[in-house]
């Protein structure tokens, strides 16, 4: 963990009173982009742990900004990532080499910026904690990226990215001409509060396209948000292919809220949002929801379920077949005492541990009301089972704390009236609580969309808690991070999906990367009014919410 | 046409006067949606010709209202899409039935409506005339929705929707015991100005998925547009498969603006577009842009060009193998004089109009800056008898004024220095005035998004401008109608699209749908105001302009 500088608003002040107006960089190159106003400096979110001024020049970018990536394969990949930024707005060609420094060697400081004007990413093992933690030297001539992990390289990209101008954004050439952009000179040293930081996207209820969730991870990646949570099954929708039980797809996929066609992801469909995810140090965290929430299994294989007629209970809302397209919970569940169920546990967890690199698999576990407690605990147990027998580690909703978890299972606490269960076997917790970080709830009352039964969350609701003091009988140690769940009962496309998520989702990034004691709301609306133009650039539809004066 | 009624606004003010409050229906079912306020009522864009009140109580739906569908099965389509709407956000079950009248007959009146709060669809070729024209008739017991054709009923439903409040745009349970939704007692006739209204997407600069382009034409067609313009070819990207060139996608549809993979349609992929539109009475007319904005195509195959260098004009912009993700226009053409040019042009030709229902085919023909007159012209009119010889239409950008046109062939004013060509020959022109309809320019100097080289465009620029008066020498018989394009050059995805789409093609709209002398800016920002919480609900990304007061 880094060390916090207490005096870091006025660090910040004294850094970014830097001239606006970028000197004349050391070469003859044309210098790109418009100059970083002081605005743009004080944007980053989440805010960075340590900020320092260095009385030097700043570094500018120029046509002839070089970069060099020090370290393997990962690291040129994340150095190729940054370029393409620079390079599709800037049409300059900012080329990538790279320089192999021996693993787990102290990473050489001045050969590679004799030249001038280089970007140098380089992994140091010796002076950098945290597989997380980066640090970002700037001087006239070089800017330097350290970190432990090429995930610590890619984060400080991030950092980057913030403090350049939204205009790099954009894909198209700048103006000739246009003035410099520069990056004040100083240093960064950051690392995150929590190893957590997830987004969870309901694709059960509405089905999002590969490539919505493409522009999702995106905008997860500018945060430094790390997990991608996928509630892949719900009773309105099975939305993985799963080879051993093809009816899951081909029926239960054919459906979602409102009666509209649904749809579901292939194999290749899920390699693909993993692999995308992976580029940008996302680890993907797939939910199949059991024994509950399992009606799109139910009205595919109608032997896992106990012969309930659920269809005829919701009249008009469920459609022929058994496909439930409404919005109410609790009433469906596997057969839990049916040898049948767990052999479509074990394939469902076999297929989708071999299809999923990361070390997680999310078995759901939450409002079954339908069950004895024996019943579910037993449920949850031989689930656990079956994703340890398959490498995984399970995580379910927080009522999984009523059966015995394994050490390393992690559960997720939402209403938090049974996470306390978790803590006590000595589990950690990912803190969703539902009247802070549920973002499918509505800002006010007149929100079009969403629901409110968890309460109104405005922007500063969001942003405004603790994870560590949040429910009594916690400790920061008991808590693994923070994820924010967006359910799409209302939210049928990306674009609603944004309007819920944005300003909100930054806000819980910040939650859960920067120290409860360095950040503030006066300081956080401060800082996000400015990313309002660097959203409209992205094409992201945003509440603007009237708690900050957006930057237009 | 419709014969247009005069003190439309005072009409407008007595019919919305009606009670806020709906009566109680005179069924005992329980009603659904919130009541209709006066806003709600008069918020339709594109305005209606004429509407007229009546004294009588308003229709109220509820959960007995039903639907019938009188005449073949376009008929019962349209009430199905209908009847979606309001069985998703009422979960009520709106039944429809068929009833079938022989084609031709006058409908009748009365008996359908026997057992009360019927929604009536009907066709009526003896009093409706114009084949977009519609008419709706509301009394307590029935709503009678009377067209010529499936399309006009389908438009009718368009208003209807309209007339609903946003509400019905959620896809889940309405509250029980909500209050009732009514439309107020009277008549609506209403017939569109002109015949095409239409929108383009550029989907070479960007490419946009299936799913993106769906959504676009559902927008579409709330506002009562019929032609969707697909611009599906540039020097970026081509992205129509065509079996007889396979390397054109293979190879020219992997690029895009910025750099990034792009994307094509397979033929399966663009069937699916067409049949979706159609379902909505839009008719896809696709562009291959020639002989310039070709690079895609010669980058695929470098013998349809002249082997002139291109990639070395552009530098950094261009990438290796041809392939040009920068933006700029006119350097590019396919080799006018090489017989493999018109073999390529034949073929596509070919393949594009089996795969296109619809009857036009549009070829481009805009900024062709390396060929001589006599090269450009000679090759439209080649391209024009090969689009003839496949039993369409042929469209192309003004220019092709310049070569000889047949008749019926329409060409598309833009930049209106060489529209009058055109029309001297006897074609019509589709009116997109740059400074007017094309909706990548900016809004202000502020907006993030768009170029402004055609000017700015606030809402009321494209608002406020009469198609048939806007260029010398023009009359209304000489216009087809209006057409606003959105280039992409800025936008990559769809909700960047959004952002410069919404609200500027509606007004495009009205200007395209409402009589001249109807329609006035202060209605048209009236009413526009109340359509917000509905683009909310529906997840649409929309400009806030400040020349509107809009519904929060």
């Amino acid at each position: 963990m880094i060390r916090l500088h207490r005096g870091l608003a006025t660090v910040c002040a004294v850094l970014f009173a830097a001239p606006a107006i970028a000197q004349t960089p050391p070469t003859a190159a044309p210098p790109m982009f418009s100059p970083l106003s002081s605005l743009d400096v004080h944007r980053v979110v989440p805010l960075p742990a340590r900020v320092t001024a260095s009385a030097g020049a700043p570094f500018v970018f120029t046509t002839a900004t070089r970069i060099v990536a020090d370290g393997p394969s990962e690291v040129t990949r994340t150095a190729e990532f940054f370029a393409r930024i620079l390079r599709k707005s800037a049409a300059v060609p900012v080329p990538v080499s790279n320089r192999r420094t021996p693993r787990g060697a102290r990473a050489p400081r001045d050969s590679a910026a004799a030249s001038g004007n280089v970007v140098i990413l380089q992994l140091d093992t010796v002076t950098v904690q945290g597989n997380e933690a980066y640090t970002i030297d700037i001087s006239a001539d070089t800017l330097r990226l350290v970190a432990r992990t090429p995930a610590g390289l890619f984060l400080a990209t991030a950092t980057l990215r913030q403090l350049l101008p939204a205009s790099v954004e954009m894909e198209h050439s700048a103006p000739r001409n246009a003035p410099a952009v520069s990056v004040p000179a100083g240093r960064i040293v950051d690392a995150p509060r929590f190893a957590w930081r997830g987004s969870m996207l309901d694709v059960a209820r509405h089905f999002f396209t590969v490539d919505e969730v493409k522009q999702h991870i995106d905008f997860m990646a500018l945060y430094k948000l790390n997990r991608l949570h996928l509630h892949l099954t719900d009773d309105q929708g099975w939305r993985i292919q799963i080879a051993s039980w093809p009816l899951l797809t081909t029926v239960g996929g054919r459906s979602e809220v409102g009666g509209a066609s649904g749809g579901f992801y292939t194999k290749a469909d899920y390699r693909e949002i993993v692999q995308y995810a992976a580029a940008r140090h996302i680890i993907v965290v797939p939910e199949i929801d059991m024994p509950g929430h399992t009606n799109s299994a139910i009205a595919a294989y109608p032997r896992l379920g106990c012969s309930r007629a659920t269809p005829s209970l919701f009249g008009p809302d469920s459609q022929p077949a058994g496909v439930y397209t409404g919005i109410r919970v609790g009433w469906s569940a596997l057969c839990a005492d049916k040898a049948i169920t767990y052999r479509f546990v074990e394939d469902v967890v076999r297929e989708l541990a071999a299809m999923t690199p990361g070390p997680y698999i999310h078995i759901g576990g939450d409002e079954v009301e339908v069950l004895s407690h024996e019943q579910y605990a037993r449920f949850v147990e031989r689930a656990q089972r079956l994703v340890q027998k398959y490498g995984k580690t399970m995580i379910g909703w927080e009522e999984v704390g009523k059966a015995r978890l394994r050490p390393g299972s992690l559960a997720q606490l939402w209403r938090s009236d049974t996470a306390l269960l978790a803590v006590k076997q000595g589990n950690q917790l990912i803190m969703s609580p539902g009247p802070r970080a549920y973002l499918d709830m509505k800002y006010t009352a007149q929100t079009e969309l969403g629901l409110r039964w968890a309460g109104l969350i405005e922007l500063r609701t969001a942003y405004d808690w603790d994870p560590a003091t949040y429910s009594p009988g916690l400790t920061e140690a008991n808590i693994a991070g923070v994820e924010a769940p967006l359910w799409t009962e209302t939210v049928k496309n990306l674009g609603a999906a944004q309007y819920l998520l944005v300003p909100r989702l930054p806000a819980i990034a910040e939650v859960g990367w920067s120290e409860q004691s360095q950040r503030s709301w006066e300081g956080f609306r401060t800082r996000i009014a400015a990313h309002a133009p660097r959203w409209r650039l992205l094409g992201i539809n945003f509440y603007a919410s009237q708690q900050v004066e957006w930057v237009q």
